[in-house]
């Protein structure tokens, strides 16, 4: 072939067979590409994945003990929220469209754009992909971010009066850590999927589910469904018992072992 | 800002104060995005460069002990060549071109265009950022790359019979680990460098540098200037001391306990 992105040939993914051992990530590599080339993700979101890539493998490319404890207390904090709101960038409308849109109807939380690189093209394109996976209402598009965040000065400041700005919790992903920590401080509750523990967002969020977001909405939504008929003392319970930094640090003491262990096999 | 795109405004570098952490990363993130919209860094080199900062994140983002044994070992290696090439990469040329035109010069070794994503296009833009950089001659381009590598299906197997195909002594950085085997088994020396100490890349080169070739390179330039009045058997000796695999252990090592030291300070 010439060139990867002639389309008609259909594109990397005819390529790769089904037992490569990379098949998946390259797929999703494929996926966001796909996006940034149509205009929903920005060149950083690339390098951010990037990123992401290499944490996960630290992680066993797995879901471990620690993130289904945040998985846990976030399903509990998302059924004793009131106003529960989900922050959509556009990495995750190209990874999880569907699957956050099904945790949004499982939780009445509204979907919400919010991104670091705002154009109006990106958010209607992002919204486009939100209601193509079902989505029915999507927030924070065009005008509709009327509201701003104090505090905050990047163009995530900006935020539907309907959604973010009166949520008493706010789930997100793969964020930059300003906009946690604003949201933070005027007293919202924030559940973070971040790849990296020692990010700000991972330092800053009330929970933070150290793990791949798209591993995690699939499970978050099986534990919500689990936990829907427990009683709310119950909920507000294992809420509480939640220790942000501890799991933070098991998480990273983990990806200490695997290199360890990764080293000796060697 | 309504678009970060919009270069009139001087892009991100101008919004980045001069005391920000992120500095140095950010403007690197933003030379290759540059390079990407121009056509010669493909969207997976920033997902690749993505990957790249996390595992210099573990390195402490500096030049350790381990990574200056393998530039003595490269020095040295590259002395006692008789046709070392220098193979570049789109995130290669967008990063060190200027460096790596220096180390061509100080080594008297070819400058190779080699892609895995290749086209004619990014082939034409690469070589003229070499040679914007100082190159006179650049291999590699259009139709010099006449010949073959066997055992090798990308196209990256496409070289210059003047280039690759006769050297004995490859450097290169940031590649697929299929090339890097493909050109150990034919009985070429591979220096890579490469911040994954677990990539096949790493495992099957000759030498691997684990370190950002940023810093890489004028760390290597230095090391073959001082090395250059050595006897050529001191050379060998060096060389042939040099053991890769326990290498990769200590680096492996090395960012297994920063992340454990990373926990303790939580």
């Amino acid at each position: 072939m010439d060139s990867p992105y002639d389309s008609e040939k259909g594109g990397i993914s005819s390529l790769v067979p089904e037992n490569h051992p990379r098949r998946e990530s390259l797929l999703l590599r494929e996926r966001l590409t796909e996006s940034m080339r149509e205009g929903s993700v920005v060149p950083q979101g690339l390098i951010a994945h990037g990123r992401g890539e290499c944490f996960d493998y630290l992680l066993g490319e797995r879901t471990n003990d620690f993130a289904m404890k945040s998985i846990n207390a976030s399903a509990a904090l998302l059924l004793i929220s009131s106003h529960p709101v989900i922050s959509v960038n556009g990495n995750m409308a190209a990874l999880t469209a569907r699957e956050l849109v099904k945790l949004s109807k499982e939780i009445k939380a509204p979907l919400e754009v919010n991104l670091f690189y705002r154009n109006h093209e990106r958010e209607v394109k992002i919204e486009r992909t939100l209601k193509e996976a079902g989505a029915e209402e999507v927030l924070g598009v065009g005008n509709d971010a009327s509201a701003t965040i104090p505090e905050l000065f990047s163009e995530r400041r900006r935020v539907s009066p309907r959604g973010i700005l009166v949520a008493d919790t706010v789930f997100l992903a793969m964020e930059d850590g300003d906009r946690t920590e604003a949201l933070t401080r005027i007293g919202k509750k924030v559940i973070a999927v971040d790849l990296n523990p020692l990010s700000r967002t991972s330092l800053k969020a009330s929970i933070t589910i150290v793990d791949n977001v798209i591993r995690v909405v699939p499970l978050l939504i099986k534990r919500i469904e689990e936990l829907k008929g427990k009683g709310k003392d119950e909920l507000v319970q294992i809420v509480n018992s939640f220790d942000n930094r501890k799991n933070l640090r098991e998480a990273l003491q983990f990806m200490s072992e695997r290199l360890n262990q990764l080293a000796l096999s060697l």
